[in-house]
């Protein structure tokens, strides 16, 4: 087998068999074929498509590149989330402390943002002491002890992936919905867990903006997941505008526990408890959503997911302090507001520019290299629907240096349409698939 | 500008402006722009295709990667021949002498064989001391001295081509019109040349197997060509079976000895001078073509056209008495023939299979750093339309091993189709483009 006639094949739109796909991803992860014939049929297979067949196979070849978790040492049910990311999406430092509580373990291999979206590990690196990069073993004990843990992608976790997302990203063949898939799927597989709940963002601060390939990715991710006897669900939920009220790290993770206190915007803490409800129902924990809805704001109400958060974090070498005193979290040194240019209502946001402009301000990466900066941050005063006055703060900016302040604040400023009447609602939760 | 910009816009079907095919190519040439991206722009390239103002991009931006030859010490005019390739294809070795002769100067930079097709510079090393690779000032003073030299691609000649079409062979991007007109090209207009009479094969044992691509790459090229500036024709002819009745090293120069002397093969003589006739007419150097024909058939009845054979293999280091005594050529130490397994009229060849067949027995190469022996070789002693009894010769193999001789003899045998009637006659010379 050779891989430039795997090239041409793909190429010339015929399928693979699964040998043939073993045999491009682990040599490739060996080292074996080179970053350009990778390249090449990447860029092939984007244009040409993956059948089902053959993502099912891409799927294993790449979950099955490296370790596979075995948490079978760990009594009960093992669960997860993803979310295909978006701006202001800070679920999963909320579920995991609620989903651990009422019993069942999360073992979350997270990711780091990148361009307008915002990650789990850089928002957990804003609390002082957290370290995201345990050892396989540092994180089955981190698990065993309080049922929660957040780490990085590591050496041992689909190599294959890593190595080919680089790639992908070098080489312009991201977005493609089997190609995501197979990325996301072998990941999370690789956690060794029995239950996926997918958060499938759509519309303009989402990755997919029209709401058709939204369900495409999560239809073929909920089928790629049972195939592989998982039991996964996934939610379509709007990306529309930013989710809660603050788009950054620091200032995301203290709305994080403004929710584990029972307070927070009513979009984030509905759509926390959403997906904690189906986490606890896949896992046969609760009788049905409702039942698991209700498990999850007792966690909350209770206050047993905020102890349990503070529990993760000292596990995992962090300031559990911050939980009591959000001001022990970096703070930017100066704020400033952009306000509305006219009265009306807000008929949408340009919400990836949105993202676009927290990292200007530094609070987000164009390439895996950059550094950020935990503290500055965005506050949005207005959601869509809202009425708004002439010179009225649309949104609020943290921020450290004045350098790239004009731009952020035009690129904010341009990010909202202003009309004569209110939108529709939208609901938040779009639709359910694989339930 | 960004090469990851650039894919993502060739990807998306965009079209490119000369900027952004200039940073491309001049990018990749310096090793600014890796290899992995150059991989996934040609395959997005080769899907998408190119329009005629990118390939007119492309081919500049190929041509001045390097440097052009400057002819213009060299009084008269410049012209070259540029066959797409096949099976027995040796008519350089015939046209320079001729054309030389008459009175022009033909400047070739050739080829190598790869596959199964065969290469103007390895046959002429099968001739004892032959030195193709001279340095440019070395081939100007060959040029000035007898008017006709034949070298390799040198490091100054489009450096670009010479690292794109490396990549193109190990990725599955080779057989685009548009890339491969691109590359000859720019090879070719770098020569310094006035005109250029190309000879696009089409057939079963040409790159191009349908009539139809062979004439899309034939307009392209003329086309660009005409562009800067040069007379530009385009010769469709047959490559359905071999090119004259050899196929092999040694024994191809044999047989263009024999057609400088006035005899060899009726197909072989006929195309040698109908592409030298072109090369005279388009310079002005005769009235017509017709008139063209007659001055190559002149210098070869004259001899003219085989003392300056002599001369020009004299001037590059090669031992010239070969042209009196063929024996002086590698010799193979065996041959043996292939039998007709029926009665019947040869109906078709796969002239890509004789092709291979040669290649096998070591006289041709699959990969570029392959050695080469040019003493085997493949006569041929039926032609399509030809009646063939049971037993009868169909070609006679000349080999050193008999290690792969039972492969070769099994892939000639299985080349031919005998059929009960003789086939209709399919003309040589099929279509004439830019006259």
């Amino acid at each position: 087998m050779r891989a430039v006639d795997l090239i041409r094949k793909k190429r010339d739109s015929r399928e693979h068999s699964r040998e043939e796909i073993d045999f491009l991803i682990s040599g490739y992860t060996r080292g074996e074929i080179p970053d350009y014939q990778m390249a090449a049929w990447l860029m092939a297979t984007w244009i040409r498509g993956l059948s089902r067949s053959e993502l099912a196979s891409l799927t294993e070849a790449m979950l099955y590149s490296g370790e596979v978790l075995d948490l079978s040492q760990i009594p009960g049910k093992k669960v997860d989330k993803h979310s295909t990311g978006g701006v202001g999406d800070k679920t999963s430092l909320i579920l995991a402390p609620i989903v651990a509580a009422g019993g069942l373990t999360v073992p979350m291999i997270s990711g780091r943002g990148l361009g307008h979206t915002g990650g789990t590990l850089d928002k957990l690196e804003s609390i002082p002491g957290f370290n995201v990069n345990l050892s396989l073993d540092e994180f089955y004990s981190v698990l065993r002890e309080c049922g929660m843990g957040l780490i990085g992608q590591t050496a041992e976790i689909a190599p294959a992936d890593k190595k080919i997302y680089a790639l992908r990203d070098a080489t312009s063949t991201v977005e493609n919905i089997g190609l995501i898939c197979a990325s996301i799927m072998s990941k999370k597989l690789a956690e060794g867990i029995d239950a996926l709940v997918l958060d499938v963002k759509t519309g303009s601060g989402a990755f997919m903006k029209r709401e058709e390939d939204s369900v495409r990715l999560a239809e073929l991710m909920v089928e790629t997941g049972k195939r592989m006897g998982k039991k996964v669900v996934a939610l379509i939920t709007d990306m529309n505008q930013p989710l809660g009220r603050t788009a950054g790290h620091s200032n995301e993770v203290i709305e994080c526990i403004e929710v584990l206190n029972g307070r927070g915007p009513a979009d984030l803490v509905q759509l926390s408890i959403e997906l904690s409800g189906w986490m606890f129902f896949l896992c046969d924990h609760t009788k049905s959503v409702d039942d698991g809805r209700l498990l999850a704001e007792k966690m909350i109400v209770t206050g047993q997911a905020k102890e349990k958060f503070k529990e993760g974090i000292r596990l995992q070498g962090g300031d559990e302090r911050v939980v009591d005193d959000p001001q022990l979290l970096p703070q930017a040194r100066s704020h400033g507001d952009v306000r509305s240019p006219s009265a009306g209502f807000i008929t949408a946001t340009n919400c990836e520019q949105l993202g676009t402009a927290l990292a200007t301000l530094g609070g987000g990466r164009e390439k895996k290299e950059d550094a950020i900066d935990h503290a500055v941050g965005l506050e949005f005063h207005k959601r869509i629907g809202d009425h708004v006055e002439k010179g009225e703060p649309l949104a609020t900016i943290h921020y450290n240096s004045g350098a790239k302040l004009a731009e952020a604040e035009a690129l904010i400023a341009d990010s909202y349409e202003i009309g004569e009447a209110a939108p529709s609602e939208n609901p938040l939760i779009r639709r359910i698939l694989g339930a």
